[in-house]
């Protein structure tokens, strides 16, 4: 009997413990708010999953010595630039000989580190341990059992093949690969195309504007996965492509649906004022720009994102230079 | 002054002499019905572009022979499973120094040759004259002056060079390529993709199963591509990747929205009652599924369309097996 623990009760956080307790795994999940906690203890996470039933076999906590008290596998679903300051109060909460899994899709300001590379330094887990989940997997649409597959990504492949069979109800398919690098950058990444789809999306474009910044945006991606030594295969296939386009195409997005906000010509503040909450690829376009600027790699559609996000120009002044950069160089 | 001929008079035939014609070039349309002919002498194509006013510069005759001449260009978009006859009937139309461009998207049934080869092949045209136009170009969006970019093929890179040339108004980036089998396949494969992501939609998925299909369906398109000797790097490119999600995404797709009804319980006969049309991927993918068998390419999503449009299987009995199947073998 497969024992796990999920840190965080944001929508994917939850709807991964579901995948887990629907496939038998028992789960405990960690969070910071009694309110939560007792919802989920109630049965649902009204916050993030109104509505939505969750399955028998998943309670929740506030603590996180008892969420991990005997895990196998430990979950960590906590926005991204917290993940350090979670780490460390966490303390000694996470066991020796678990699988440690990451949902999040960021990379830390300052340091440029991937989440799995934050994990392993600020963790003190060896990536031998270290799992990224990654693919086209919008958490309602998993909330509702809808079909859907993903990658299970761990330099070790046995690693890996556990996490997958702990994944595996009807509904969720997992394929395992080796390539860390290549699924965790691909899922950081799409969060700022799909900011740059949205603002073309806010600003009238039609979809062959639209399907041109996502097929610039997989080249970026691949482009800068390949400079950190991801395998090119990965771009192709579902945490790669896949989850691009689900997350550019989707009303469900918050990414797209920030970007889309911006190109209606709302600035990030008021989005944020009214959506109550930055979108993920708001917060790390900034470090994932530094990590191109570091490895000399060229990411136009990165740039004009950051520009609108970070620097306050308005995505209506950007968008001319991002369709026409996005559609340089086919051949390169 | 660059003069050019366009054979069809259909929506994407129409957007892209407007395309032409909007670049500085003398357009003639060909159109068998006169009634279409005198609409687009008078401004406008009611049929296929309603309430889009055409540029100056376009004319059309019911005349081949005057269609063509002293034409630098001759642009070929009449239904694919039309070509040959139509080949036939122009007789000696087609200049003997043209670039020859395809604009259609379908491989012929019975032959499983592409339109170029076809092109060659009944017109007698040699290779190096004959160009592919293929990319993200919903032709709606085009004749709305909507931004957009495009491949243009052909294995002389200076003929690619010269309609690239004289299809390069400010909204609209042409980009040549070699890679015509690439470009070509793309853009037929990609059709039968959209039927099946239009299924999956009529049936209720989410977006997360529609960008897997999308995922496979690139795979699919990929590997079959590659066994007729194409460029793997026009798959991850505009014609490739661009077009699929662009037909896959849109409302105006013909071919999503021919499978979005058949998803819906519809039979193909009903759908084409009420559509008064039948999609381009509907005819191909029969020749399309023939021309992966004869190079022994597994094409699961393409054998599923195939059994629905022609076997007469309702989209609800495959489409587990559409899903079960497109998802397999992440790593192949």
């Amino acid at each position: 009997m497969t024992t796990a623990a999920v840190f965080g009760t944001g929508s994917w956080g939850t709807a991964y413990a579901a995948v887990l307790a629907d496939g038998g795994t028992t789960v405990r999940m960690w969070g910071r708010r009694q309110a939560v906690v007792d919802q989920i203890n109630a049965g649902s996470n009204e916050d993030y999953l109104p509505g939505i039933p969750l399955p028998a076999g998943i309670t929740a906590t506030t603590d996180p010595a008892e969420a991990t008290d005997g895990a196998d596998i430990v979950v960590l679903a906590v926005p991204s630039q917290t993940l350090r300051a979670n780490l460390a109060d966490w303390g000694g909460a996470l066991p020796g000989d678990a699988a440690i899994v990451s949902l999040m899709k960021g990379v830390e300001l300052g340091t440029t580190k991937r989440m799995s590379e934050v994990i392993a330094e600020a963790g003190g887990v060896e990536p031998g341990r270290i799992v990224v989940v990654s693919g086209p997997n919008l958490a309602k649409e998993i909330a509702l059992k809808q079909p859907a597959a993903s990658v299970v990504a761990c330099v070790d492949e046995t690693i890996a093949g556990r996490v997958a069979e702990a994944s595996n109800p009807p509904y969720f398919r997992p394929y395992t690969t080796t390539d860390v690098v290549g699924a965790e950058l691909s899922g950081a990444v799409k969060n700022v195309i799909a900011l740059a789809v949205g603002m073309a999306e806010g600003l009238g474009m039609g979809d062959n504007s639209k399907a041109s910044i996502i097929t610039r945006g997989l080249a970026e991606t691949s482009r800068l996965g390949m400079a950190l030594g991801a395998d090119p295969v990965t771009f192709s296939g579902l945490a790669g492509v896949g989850d691009l386009i689900a997350t550019c195409m989707s009303p469900l997005s918050r990414n797209r649906t920030f970007g889309l906000n911006l190109g209606r010509g709302m600035s990030v503040e008021e989005v944020v004022a009214v959506t109550k909450q930055t979108a993920e690829g708001v917060k790390s376009c900034e470090s994932i720009l530094q990590l191109a600027h570091d490895h000399g790699v060229e990411v136009p559609i990165i740039e004009q994102v950051a520009a609108v996000v970070h620097d306050g120009r308005r995505a209506e002044d950007v968008v001319g230079a991002l369709m026409g950069r996005a559609l340089k160089n086919e051949a390169h």
